[in-house]
């Protein structure tokens, strides 16, 4: 997938301070080509203001009369939609929109179509896309502000593009080599040596009091270095007990 | 999944705008639940505007002195986070977290804290949290919006709790059946027939034209009532030819 194939169309946006938001969420997630079809206040400091330091994204936005002028060569236009219309069009959520678009933004060029604040865009410029997307929302408060749905949608094509980069886990980037089991029987050993020292543990009436401690370490994966800290912290208690026990 | 057992929580929030940001993104995904820690200026009229139709949600807004009061009776406590850190903790990106925090909010109180604008929360705020969340963002521009950030994490949540709802494909929602085989192959002859009809198609040397068409239309998957528009369109052709040929 090449981001730079995918381009972002405002069509009619009323505040320049959305034309801004937009132009920041896309440099955050590294999309550069923002097209403006007739925007009704633009250039403006609003704008300038909320694109943080993204202003060079306006600086080079394409600016044109209409819709058919920002898309005309492309191959592959997406409109984004509420959940309902009169013509039902393929529609997917940005998660599916975004697999389709990575499979094509190789090699082709990519529109992706939001419409005005107040009521988004036309049956019209909807019927020029290949497919439509909606984002989900709570049906008590559906209407997204527009730099927050292109935030949205943006994201989820940067996701798809470090799909691989990222850990699958929260394991995958532990800086230290988890515990090898043979270390941590080493350790409950000397824990239960250490407990029965200091009489927290009688060991003729154990009870589960190692299983509960087993469960509790065998939950949170050690590593190394903290068997280390913890193994430490029991031989220095142990020192204390044999003072304790034949006076310093 | 119970949203209402998620809290977003902001730590010293400089610009109110953002505060009203986050309530308008928190409501479109079904959030309800905003605390604030401390911000430099709440109540203030440019978090009621940039709420737009989530002013509940700021009426609603606890309002803490410390973290600590805001995160007092969760269970489990996420931070938002830069990608580096001198300290590594388990680190997710917000699909992760989501589906992490997904697992425990149906019986727990979780907590999502988001730092200052400048530069976030703090290692002693950090070190409060069970794991740390990280956007992908690019490393040309890495600094996302507060409430950009909140809408992301917010929409990953929503997604999760949709999921089954959705269409799993463009497919799964159309309004009519897709045409069998045997009404394609009714159409394919009388397709045929019809560009023999009007000499478009010469039977004693038809190259691939039939061929073409065929994966034409295999590619779009037709639906009955496309079917029927198409045959309709052919049959008509066809009464313009007899026309034609025998005089009207």
């Amino acid at each position: 997938m090449n981001l730079d194939n995918i381009r972002i169309v405002l069509v009619n946006t009323t505040h320049p301070g959305n034309i801004g938001g937009v132009a920041r969420a896309m440099k955050n997630m590294g999309l550069s080509r923002l097209y403006l079809v007739a925007p009704e206040k633009f250039p403006d400091e609003q704008a300038v203001w909320r694109a943080a330091s993204a202003g060079d994204l306006l600086d080079s936005a394409v600016i044109t009369a209409t819709v058919e002028e920002a898309i005309g060569d492309c191959q592959f236009v997406v409109g984004t939609s509420a959940r309902e219309r009169r013509i039902p069009w393929p529609l997917l959520d940005p998660r599916q929109c975004a697999a389709r678009i990575g499979a094509l933004a190789g090699r082709e060029q990519v529109a992706i179509l939001f419409g005005r604040e107040d009521r988004g865009l036309t049956n019209e410029e909807l019927q020029l896309c290949n497919l439509h997307l909606n984002i989900p929302t709570s049906d008590a408060y559906s209407s997204l502000n527009l730099a927050m749905a292109v935030q949205i949608v943006c994201y989820e094509l940067r996701m798809l593009l470090v799909q691989g980069d990222l850990p699958a886990s929260e394991d995958d980037q532990w800086d230290t080599p988890f515990a090898t089991l043979a270390n941590l029987e080493r350790f409950y050993l000397h824990l239960e040596q250490a407990l029965t020292d200091i009489e927290f543990l009688d060991p003729t009436a154990p009870r589960q009091l190692m299983a509960r401690l087993r469960r509790l370490y065998g939950r949170v994966r050690l590593d190394e270095m903290e068997l280390n800290i913890l193994r430490g912290i029991l031989t220095e208690t142990q020192k204390w007990v044999e003072r304790g026990r034949h006076g310093s």
